[in-house]
């Protein structure tokens, strides 16, 4: 057991045995809270400033105050700083060296404020430019899945469903499938990002404090869009963080579906696309192998994150208020996701781009598994039969077709006419890919021209910053 | 296995052999998805509208076809309609039944649709109406919740940190950080239905149709704010219910939180609150059982909730693009969610207003505990003591205190000055529950004047209807 | 609210007003316990007996208890019984019943018993016949595999990793990993079986009760390995259900990768195999799809079963002793994990033996991607280079190969020994598919006449019924 | 990008640039895969003995490659090594360093092996190693337990249900409650333990290998209790690693109830334990604040072992046979769950036998709330009355002692008969917690005696090393 009493704690007045060893080590957090130290120096320095405008500190204490603070700051960024694991957490070993650096003022930097409002603030500090970088990443995978849409917009693939042929589309019609759900997520962390900006600050342990805090003041200096409104709720809520993370599994959910694609179209038995050898790597014991590691890792960790939501969520389930100590448990689950987030971002964007479209092997695998089925099924429509009754024609030609070995555009009129009379020689130019495709003309439909105006629109959007 | 071919299917054109009678049950979703009975014969009806108006049906055609409609309609309402597992699913039963009635012009229904966007927009329809449903339950618990805040507060009661006590706070305060969390989930919901709201009908099967469909009016006959932009994507997407499905895991995580203190405060040890006999029931075997069943069960479901979110996340995981079959399993999860919240809502509230405060125990209770311990710190700081001088003073009271099992209150004025010469009689002042309270007078602080703002401010946003 | 007052409750002595009507529905189990009834039924004649035998009940009692259950039971299976909500539960629901046909015997029935240990032993007796059902459709799974493996010992196809071409393997091989899996899933449910097969019963609501009970002769009657061991701990366990759930989450996650794996192989790019027509189903829209219908469904039922095994975790995380009504949310988790199971294995195990092989694609694709570089590189070991020279060596190989469009058997003995001189004519021996995977001749390998030998000793361990 | 060519590998041959530096750092695994450096020394020295025992090596190289994985395996441990993230994994950083010490023989190491079977032996190797040091922390626990119920095998205590006051027990009752489970997680893992122990080596990269390996006499070397059976599935399983989280899930799920209730225990409100101080932390704000932070972190710490448990089931979903690079995600939620498990076991082991117990508190809570009203029906029922009437007689008494505020055991005779004319002046015997609680003598019941021989028989077992 230590020999150092509890007393030695900024806490220890009330403790007649100083705390298990094993216990300090197994409670603190300061292994990796010490990382929010940048965003806890930003929250003291608005305070302080507060309570000097506000009179509880003079304006040279504030001065001092700051200062020490930006030593500090400046010695945690050079690599000099000696965190220990018995002050705990980032909080504590900030300001035992504040006061170590000025003294007594610096034991007045904790008035009206508790460790419960301090690390709320922290979190929220750097969760609002973690997701801010978090944006601007999926921005850079949209401006590029924009200009590769751009550049295949006529390019003719077969579209699954099912994983089997089911139409023709064009390849940049499916890169825009893919921006759209990045640009769902682009909104959900807008909007998660209002409620993370809110100021806890003011809350103190849970119920607010005596001292006048012009909490608005200390909002402004830190940037938040507003303060909390119930003391108790702000010390106790983690609601932004489980958002987050909750729009963070979605955007790994469409990840791991880019990714699954990817890996698909790179086998040898589709080679739609080709990955370049610098974003793949080998294997120890087969010399031939190139593997898609950025695909198949981020679709793995998919799984992290989802269970970074499922943690969170565990962690919060019947919580009485207000602040427990279980909350610690936020941070690590937190930092894992926006850490993935990004770095499963930034592979696809510096990716993307330099992926190889192989345009033949697309258009072959079109041409076969009778892609323009549904072609001539409307084709039967157009001639007045009900789209039930064509639907029945075609698929018998199908069935002929599966059995005789060939597509629809390889039977002839003839044996076309056999499953329907009204079939006539104009058949043939909708059973083409590029007839198919531009056919379907209507908003979000793949033919070509509108996939370009899709792009078109989404430019103006990404252009207005907004 | 059946007898009957699977031609008979609407989509069997193409195959040799009927569908196995166990796979047949065992892929059908009509068992569950009939319930979206009501939203995918109003989307039909649009439909027909719609294809009336640019020509591909008649008028009298879509006359039929929405006089056929209603009539099924009016038949599953009256609980006539035989639902056929054959069939598979609520889409084919319904569409199978209109040929049945109004004959050949029923087959020209689907001229344009596929089952993949249909039901994509029956989900959404289902979705953005049961959102509704809830959206009116968080406001009414969220009125009780304010008549209740008002009613108490001035209720005095121990507020906890790491369930010992902390620092007195008002019951009133303690239910305004109850109604804040819904507040959060309410704006939640807005932000989730904005992104429900929108159609996917028109995209058909994966790539658009070649008709000339007007999307913009299908969707101002159905109330969708705007049309999907991609139809790959449309018909694949399930962002909405998963983002659904988050936001109720937090309504959940809320409730869940609410439950744990009520089963808390109902239990022998705190007696701070009564909950009518009408919410409660009894035990088999224990005749004196009064057990708290309403928020138990609540509580317990927020495991439900969870679960149905993992579904969801684990179920679209690596899906490649566009519709499988396994999308087909996103129903129950989002069904169960919405019933799950909608009946723990309603039951909350239902019960909050009726809910019996005791407040002489929540009195007596803050009374023990040296709750006001930060007040004494904090009286000490006035004198011009620094804060963490302050607290070791102070800590080094309460020891004193918990060894001769009195609290600060209880020490005479002398024994207080042992720890510190600048306590004087004026101390006694800031030692009283009231007058802790009142002292936290700021934006999102216990004191009832600040509490009472707060309500007031509630009420005007709830009455504005935002 | 209901006007019947809850002294009509079998525990309504103590309750001043009746429950309200939403609540009773809110709380009551009927809805989906009553599917217990069976093991109800069989419990309480099992504790009957035994109160006879110990002589709490007299013969007569006992039998006219034992006569009235039996045709409770009758009416049940007969869906002459009326379920009633206002009776909670299916315990309630068939003791009120007993009393109703039998009179004042049939209070005496639940002498000793709490319907905390009731529904605990009910769970378990379910659940163990469950654990019995989807043992034997793992085994005819198994079955199934095992013949499809022996047919197809020596039929080659590429095997992957990271979805590339790796090295030559058997269809037969492949078929015996996925047995493999199903062999863990097998001994990880008779593990946990054992577990569930515990009687509660005798702990009456959490103490145990003063009556003389004889646990180890009920125990007996039903079949039962042993008795639980402490009373507060055996009504509030629900370790059995979610070591069940977690078995279950990995059966699907095995039954989740035959699928993904099925997909592919029935995709037009692999075209390995095809499922018969029975197994599949068609598109309302394009009449020419046959979609994998089943791996499809079974692939998204994994969600579900994950998202129970979550749902029921989070239920019992932090539950104080004993039972709570949160663990009523047990039962629907646990009986949707049993019904999935069932479904999937049994889905799998009717569509396996029908699958198609398509060996000639599967050789042809194993023929190009280099599957054979790792027997080149062997093969320069065994000329006495060291295996990482080796590797480099046929890495450059390879990347001629890549760069000229041919397979390593294609170039001819000068071009090879371009890169070592070692190369003879002996090479192209190996380099063919039926001796590469001819020469993983050692246990676990992919030659034939290992797979054989693992066939052969799975058949006899089946036999023997282990 | 790195300006290090992708030849410089050891699987670099077929690569014709160097991989991208970010995608390097983002796919490298060193960085925590080097917690297997002793596992993966310790696999490859078994290795090359089997490698020399069949031929493959002389004795001599042998000899060599053993003595530098020695020296290697001494430079980690004493801090001296450097690790490279473009060396990608713990394997190739030590397989390099090999090559780079004792030259060309260093590079015949990887012979017959591929880092696919490498890494999956080395994390059995580790998991096995950790299950087996949880199994004693567990067994530690459980002898606190023993020694906490022995010495307060007869101190009464509420028993709980729903949180209220249900039937005295005694608290060795209690505490063999949590026993019991941790009797029950002990088993599992030792189910999982045969499951781990299983050897893939020899699997080689997905097909077994051409080299006449001995792979039982490597398993021997290596104490696996056998060898895999199957090569594509031993590289790509994590069945055990799921088993193990699963484990650890209701382990944690067990560790959380007992916060929960140390929780409540050590509030103000119940009293019933104090928690030693140097278990506990304070409050930077509030000066009195002792904070019962073990049981809270180890009740928050449950979600991170769900979390982590769902990343793994998450990650394994669908994937196809057989190593894909998404597995290589498996290490950190694993590595993290064994991390949280032996901690949390460890806290608890320590603190358990230094809680104190305030037998008067939980005495006088037991003494109100008519915990004994069971009792007073089973009297009746003694006398004659069936079960189901007693109940309801007793339940009307209970209604008057809560509107009178009196236990029954408050009521004289007279009231008491005034419910039923078959009470007699023995009734109140029954109505005391000592006789309550002895008269549950049957197994598994709360009678002092019944708990002694439940230690003493836990005390056998636990002697015998089962």
């Amino acid at each position: 057991m230590s020999e150092k009493p509890a007393q030695d704690k900024l806490w220890g007045g009330r403790f007649s045995e100083p705390t298990d060893q094993f216990v300090e080590a197994f409670t603190a957090s300061v292994g990796f809270d010490q990382r929010l130290y940048r965003h806890d120096i930003e929250g003291s320095c608005a305070h302080a400033r507060m309570l000097a405008r506000v009179g509880v500190l003079s304006d040279g204490e504030c001065e001092q105050i700051q200062q020490g603070l930006g030593e500090i700051l400046a010695q945690i960024e050079a690599g000099d700083f000696q965190w220990s694991v018995s002050l705990e957490d980032v909080h504590m070993n900030v300001e035992a060296r504040l006061i170590e650096r000025i003294g007594d003022v610096g034991k007045k930097l904790h008035t009206g404020r508790s460790r419960n409002d301090q690390v709320a603030t922290d979190i929220r500090l750097y969760l609002r430019e973690a997701i801010d970088g978090i944006l601007a990443e999926i921005r850079r995978l949209q401006q590029g899945l924009l200009d590769l849409a751009e550049r295949e917009a006529e390019t003719v693939m077969p579209g699954f469903t099912h994983l089997q042929t089911a139409q023709p589309v064009t390849f940049g019609h499916h890169m825009m499938a893919w921006f759209e759900m990045l640009e769902r997520d682009h909104a959900r962390l807008l909007d998660c990002r209002r409620r993370v900006n809110v100021m806890p600050l003011g809350s103190a342990a849970l119920a607010g404090t005596p001292y006048p805090l012009d909490r608005h003041y200390t909002a402004e200096l830190l940037g938040f869009e507003g303060v909390s409104d119930n003391s108790l709720d702000a010390v106790s809520d983690r609601d932004f963080a489980i958002e987050f993370c909750a729009a963070g599994a979605l955007i790994m959910t469409h990840l791991s579906r880019f990714s699954e694609e990817l890996i698909l179209w790179a086998s040898a038995q589709f080679g739609f696309v080709d990955l370049p050898d610098r974003f793949c790597t080998g294997s120890s014991i087969m010399p031939q192998k190139k593997n898609p590691d950025v695909p198949e890792l981020v679709r793995g960790k998919t799984g992290r994150v989802n269970g970074n939501l499922i943690a969170m969520l565990t962690l919060m389930k019947a919580q009485p208020l207000a602040y427990n100590k279980d909350n610690q448990e936020d941070k690590e689950p937190l930092f894992d996701t926006v850490d993935t987030l990004a770095g499963s971002l930034r592979a696809f964007a510096d990716m993307m781009p330099h992926v190889q479209v192989r345009a033949e092997a697309m258009e072959a695998a079109a041409r076969s598994g009778f892609a323009t089925a549904t072609d001539l099924a409307d084709y039967l429509v157009s001639k007045g039969m009900a789209f039930r009754d064509a639907h029945e024609v075609v698929g018998r030609a199908v069935r002929l077709g599966v059995e005789t070995g060939r597509d629809l555009s390889q039977m002839d009129l003839q044996e076309l006419q056999r499953f329907s009379s009204v079939i006539q020689d104009d058949v043939f130019k909708v059973l083409t890919l590029q007839g198919s495709v531009a056919a379907r003309n209507l908003h979000g439909g793949t033919a070509p021209v509108q996939v370009r105006e899709r792009i078109r629109e989404a430019r103006t959007r990404l252009d207005c910053g907004s």
